[in-house]
């Protein structure tokens, strides 16, 4: 694949998920250790016992980080809660993680402490042990790259691939809301360089700015799927926007996919915050991102199982790969889905 | 530890080792699966069998290379290698990375073939798998952040902990010749610089830009060590310096060391090439850093099992704590170790 260096492939036709598709290509596993390689949210590997999950996650300063908002203890712990995020959405327990930072001297020893303290905590809160790091300068900016660990038995793995036609298309939480919290804090910011004596106004949102500055893995969901008897069928967490990971489920599922949009879960503060932006909630909420909620795929029979659940919404069901990827809308129309959520190599 | 956040302390102050310490104080181990946190060459780790071992390096544009005279093969290369290097260093044996990058939009799908092609052509080298990564964008240079997994038989795992006074230091390969390697690239790109017509002069000095440019772990050693039954007391890799490792073994092990100048294992190119750019050699082998060899411990009554092997050099032996950590130059003279390796930190 890589024989014929002539030409110049801008990386932005590609993005992300165009490039790691390409580069996947070339990858053979070899080791009958590794079970899974790139392709879900974790790779899955044997160490002897129980199998192991490896994720990594790498946040750079201006590209996923302000830091004139982003609070360096609650960047901490967000870091390595997006790493969590994606052992739990193997249906693992995450154990311990590693930590690499790159940082430039604008950084004071009390600044990489006040990060560190937000890992720590977020570890604490997770029973989530840091075993080990790198640490290292940078010429401009911070960066962050943690990698998680975690366990689980073969049998509870859920991956990607394994959701059926007629499956029922669940999410946990709701939607959009790290999303508006974000364009609250960019608005803020931008008020306040124009005017740095206004104060910024944040009244009453404090649960979207939560959602995006310090969010939480959804370990509590899949404590509650064993304990209600629910192996979803295929799962994910929603990091880059519901759009784009149920189009991963589908793809690699093979199959197609409709959800609706009267059944998506918005905030009510997530709605009108929106509509006080002139965004189209569900355009949030199926594109907004970051927010670290599962996105799974369950056999009808285990309806029953979570029905009752205030905190699962079902939202749509799986169809055969032909049909596509639609949403319906409240007016009954179908719209094809497009993964517009952030892709950090679009952004270019 | 967090608690006073008030002052300002330069991280240059403390360094990277500095700074690793003092954040290590906040860090307790959990899980029963974490065996082994912070400070040695990987984290140990337990899932069931065999133990897991886990470590992380950052590789940063500007900081630890300049693709100016790093070609982006051999960067793919060198920054796997720099990970399967601890792993062999704890005597363990890799099996799997994952691959963080972050790049600006400098670079093209043809650029991140090539980095790929080297990480891969090592991962076939050394029998690893790559399992897993995350690509996103940076504003300005390349990041590379590789974490590794490797197993071992809990009884086989060598730490930096286990030197015993009059044990005998031992040393892999020679020594400073990446180094040289690198002040060897830094005048041609200089002269370049000055005048792009001129050609660069790198006649005769193949081996010294090899080990600059293109390292490899000594997975060799390992095996050698294996065969012929020696199981060290205590290792390390070389990539700071051999006065920064050994001081490393001599801090975690609470013991002391003499070195002898004269039993420095250094290339005659390397000697050569530090005589025509003014330096003294043995500083070179002391401090010039990213030799990826092996230094470790052995039992005095293992010395006949490693004598007649051509490519590890006994260069010292462990004493007493109190005795403090010295090389015994050519005349005699005793002088002491002074970590003066590579610390990102300290080029701030």
């Amino acid at each position: 694949m890589f024989e014929n260096n002539q030409n110049r492939t801008e990386l932005s036709s590609l993005g992300e998920f165009g490039l790691i598709d390409h580069l996947s290509k070339a990858i053979e596993l070899k080791n009958p250790e590794s079970l899974k390689g790139i392709g879900d949210d974790a790779a899955v590997t044997d160490a002897g016992g129980k199998k192991l999950l490896v994720t990594t996650d790498m946040l750079v300063e201006g590209v996923h980080f302000d830091l004139m908002y982003h609070p360096l203890k609650h960047l901490g712990y967000k870091s390595i809660m997006v790493n969590l995020s994606d052992i739990y959405a193997m249906n693992a327990e995450p154990k311990q993680v590693v930590v690499a930072i790159a940082l430039s001297n604008r950084f004071s020893l009390e600044a990489v402490e006040e990060l560190y303290a937000g890992m720590l905590m977020a570890c604490k809160q997770y029973h989530v042990d840091l075993v080990g790091g790198d640490t290292t300068s940078s010429n401009s900016g911070l960066i962050i790259s943690i990698t998680a660990l975690g366990t689980a038995h073969a049998d509870d793995i859920v991956y990607r691939n394994g959701a059926k036609e007629n499956d029922l298309i669940c999410v946990t939480g709701d939607l959009g809301a790290a999303y508006m919290g974000l364009q609250l804090l960019r608005r803020e910011k931008q008020v306040f360089l124009e005017n740095p004596s206004v104060q910024p106004e944040f009244e009453g949102n404090d649960y979207l700015l939560e959602r995006q500055l310090k969010p939480e893995a959804r370990k509590d969901m899949i404590e509650l799927l064993k304990k209600n008897g629910v192996k979803p069928s295929a799962m994910i967490d929603i990091s880059d926007g519901l759009a784009s990971e149920i189009m991963h489920i589908c793809k690699q599922s093979e199959k197609g996919c409709i959800l609706y949009e009267s059944k998506l879960p918005i905030d009510q503060k997530t709605f009108d915050l929106a509509r006080e932006f002139h965004l189209d909630p569900t355009v949030c909420a199926l594109n907004g991102g970051e927010d670290y909620e599962l996105l799974f795929t369950i056999s009808q029979s285990d309806y029953e199982k979570l029905r009752s659940e205030a905190d699962i919404s079902i939202i749509g069901h799986i169809t055969a790969k032909e049909e596509g990827c639609y949403l319906l809308d409240k007016s009954d129309h179908k719209t094809a889905l497009k993964a517009q959520g952030w892709d950090a190599l679009k952004t270019f």
